[in-house]
């Protein structure tokens, strides 16, 4: 006998996806949006913002290793990072693996969204948002940087997705970008997550990659498939001169050795294989030659 | 406007996807199960048995490709390939691709579905039933196997799920991998699509390859996204000796450019990043100890 | 932009419904079956057992009023009432407007349901169940009533739906309305819901119909139609010798004038109204010849 | 095991319908409209216009019974009619079953749907088109009556819905009324399609009753249950002085009587019983004060 209730989310209008709620365990509309935290059959704890899904609790995990490692890894001695985004807690989590940490800044725009995750959602910060070396701004990001003269070693944008109209579109730009750089510390590193990549619809992440190509000399793209995102979900990292594959094994392995806690997902081989792109992919990034700009902000959607 | 024709497909009883219909291109019940053939919005043509989605004109290359590529790579020269199930003709069009190929071998239960396939599936097969090199029989490919003294340099099992009380139950077996490595050649690889790998059910995956490394010496797991299945595909490779991380850069990218035709998605870095596998399941292959049996098949949903 | 919550009701396994949830009030298996209690946003609060909308706050009246009132009126000076099933109380909240009513004993398998009802649905019941007229017992309605020597002037089956192999299939049988009839006082009147009925599937209202006709002097088959239950909803009346037709508009508009409270449905007209059936469903009726027996209850669905 | 493709209709954005397909017969998209003819499995054949279901083979009976004979029947001896829309045909059907009619006019706005039915919906026209009293044309209604001095005794208008910013909006103004009031022969009837009545939705029904009340003498709401509209339908019906309800017994079957071929739904008691309307809808009729006019013509949704 099927179940009653059921999420529903249309990710496109030729999509959608139904999963089976075990529970409801909050839904109001904050400031700036729709905010639902449901319990799903398939994959536990479920963050909902405007009816799109935004990490769910069975494999979150592989979405938040997936953002911070590859970069913090890279980078070998973290200790300052911003969070553009990152609700949840779980951008925090990870990077407080680092031994080297001293200081992680994370910017929210939206107050209620993160006070409802620390609450509800456990699973995901650990505990995070209680670390003496954390602070939370609830902020626009965009503005919070420009404001700031303080630099880091990791910019990490965890942010939602760049839909035209939305508050997002302005952090996926040539100008934030630009922006970004000045803020890193010699040595440091941008991420961003860069949307959903599937086979007939890629052209958000190749434009991301190729708007931060125009401002970081060294621009990486890489995915990992997050079962409940459908599709797998792509990531550009940035930085003047850091390749994350010109790191040798034996390094690799003892930077991720010397992480607290326990990994999921992420291990020296996933470092590797994550920046493995298809054929498919590989043509279209060669092919992009989009900007996004302030001044004409692409509709990604 | 939302569209008003949707394939809705249960994949299990949480979780449903709904996928805009644009055409409804046949329609049928063959003697075994219902087969349907639609485009849809998202993913062009379709192949759909008994209501569940077989592939997709969009990605079916990365399954293919996936499927394929892998072990005839790995084995550098194949003549002689058997293709269990495979009903749309793409399994052998990858294989075709290889200079060395004298002979490939379909055998497929359903002749219905490779007819239909061959008539509305231009674009999977490509022609490829017509070519000398291949025959195709429609029978269980079980009793195929067992009937013959013919050995291949690679078996490609590319069949139906094993669902409890399924057709294909007995060709996940220790049993029939036993049947099928007495068929290989020296130097043989058989290679398995093994179900889907989501984090909270990857079992028939690990079930599987413990199963084929029980009686294959060298059994590799493997995976790969196809947007169209929502949740990353398993493969198994199993041979006496034959390690696919093993080549050198120089002989893969050789290999791989001795073929005719474009590949979409397969490419050196690919075929070392598919093995690439999270701690998630890296741990439970390593604690797996189950294997499916003809007497006391598991039940893997 | 779509609500994200949806109760999804297959009615049958070629129709489905699906209504946007505004809250779930209460989620339990009881004993018996599973409970829900959803606040829908079209049609208000809402009881859901084993998936199947039985009530809801915006119509339930429709259901409610058609099923007490033709028979307590067409009786004229209701003093015991007899309800089989009942749960939401709403059942009994309308045998409690006739100034003539001494006792409304209601006999419910499901005491979990009622109990939740009672705290959840005050907008059914309106404090009913505390009216010392009325007695609730958690048994099996056929049970009681032969067990019993007590004699009501309108015993009224509200009834879940006659399922194969579920529970209220004895509820339906010409043996069950034989000892019916006999616990009526003269001049007594049975009522019982009877289904869906659609223009393409009405024979479980035609052989209920039938059945009663053969235990009943005058059984009379009537209608309403409630919108969350999609299609028309039928009801039927069985008596010694009360025909509801031959009451004087004066007589009619008496009674009901006499009864406590606000109507929202039924009036003089509608009384009328509501057993005015369609060619269609006459032609059925006068062609049925199945009766439901408890050696041979027939498969409604 | 269910099925995969099903016809999906939002009827509000809190409620939706999945219906089985067993065929779509044709979709295309005409100068006005998105068109579909689909075989359902619950409910035959089915013409959908921009999604939206308009009428299904296994109950357009009631629909086009329910819209024609209450009119009809009440003038007695039509001799002339006009159908403003009644794309499928099934209007003239009924129109053509009066011994007394010599012409019927049918006004379409959308050429190509009314094709698309001729050619695949021979259920419902049953060769209507071709009878020698009919003549159809593809125009606006309203300037085809303006256009006109010809007179009707009966004027149905069986149109689409009057969505805001739909072509249909103002074929339900009071000015429209004016102007159709005017083509009536003495003794002439109009008859409208009144939308949908829930229980919580009815106020299009009552403002189109007010309306045509503001400018016809006599104006009577009646309603029928339609299982495929999923709630009851009204309907509007405006004269100088005929009462529907003012026929006696023996007149109302004798006319019946006098129709060629067999009616499936409508007879002298269901003439009666459609005028029936329950407390919650006379109320609302009582209170409502709104007229729809052309200069601001009611948002009905």
């Amino acid at each position: 006998m099927l179940g009653s209730r059921w999420f529903l989310e249309f990710t496109t209008d030729q999509e959608a996806s139904l999963h089976y709620i075990e529970e409801i365990l909050y839904a109001a509309r904050t400031e700036y949006q729709r905010l639902e935290i449901m319990r799903l059959g398939s994959y536990g704890k479920a963050l909902i913002l405007d009816g799109k899904l935004q990490s769910a609790e069975s494999d979150e995990f592989i979405y938040h290793e997936s953002l911070v490692h590859p970069s913090l890894i890279t980078h070998g001695s973290p200790r300052k990072v911003l969070i553009a985004g990152g609700g949840e807690g779980a951008t925090i989590r990870e990077c407080l693996r680092y031994p080297s940490i001293e200081k992680v800044v994370m910017v929210d725009l939206d107050g209620e969204v993160v006070e409802a995750c620390k609450k509800l959602l456990p699973e995901w910060h650990e505990g995070a948002f209680e670390d003496p070396r954390v602070s939370v701004y609830y902020e626009d990001a965009r503005g919070f940087i420009a404001a700031s003269d303080e630099k880091y070693d990791v910019i990490i944008l965890d942010l939602p997705e760049p839909m035209e109209a939305g508050p997002a579109i302005t952090l996926y730009t040539r100008e934030f970008y630009q922006e970004v750089l000045e803020h890193l510390e010699d040595g440091g590193i941008m991420v961003t997550q860069a949307t959903s990549i599937s086979t007939n619809n890629f052209q958000a992440f190749t434009i991301i990659l190729n708007t931060v190509g125009s401002i970081f000399p060294l621009a990486k793209g890489y995915w990992a498939s997050v079962p409940s995102f459908f599709v797998p979900w792509g990531f550009v990292m940035g930085s003047r001169d850091r390749d994350p594959l010109s790191l040798q094994d034996r390094e690799l392995e003892e930077r991720i050795e010397s992480l607290s806690g326990e990994l999921r997902f992420y291990n020296p081989s996933m470092h590797r294989g994550i920046f493995s792109l298809p054929n498919y992919l590989l043509k279209a990034i060669r092919k992009e030659t989009r900007v996004n700009t302030d001044t004409d902000p692409l509709s990604f959607y």
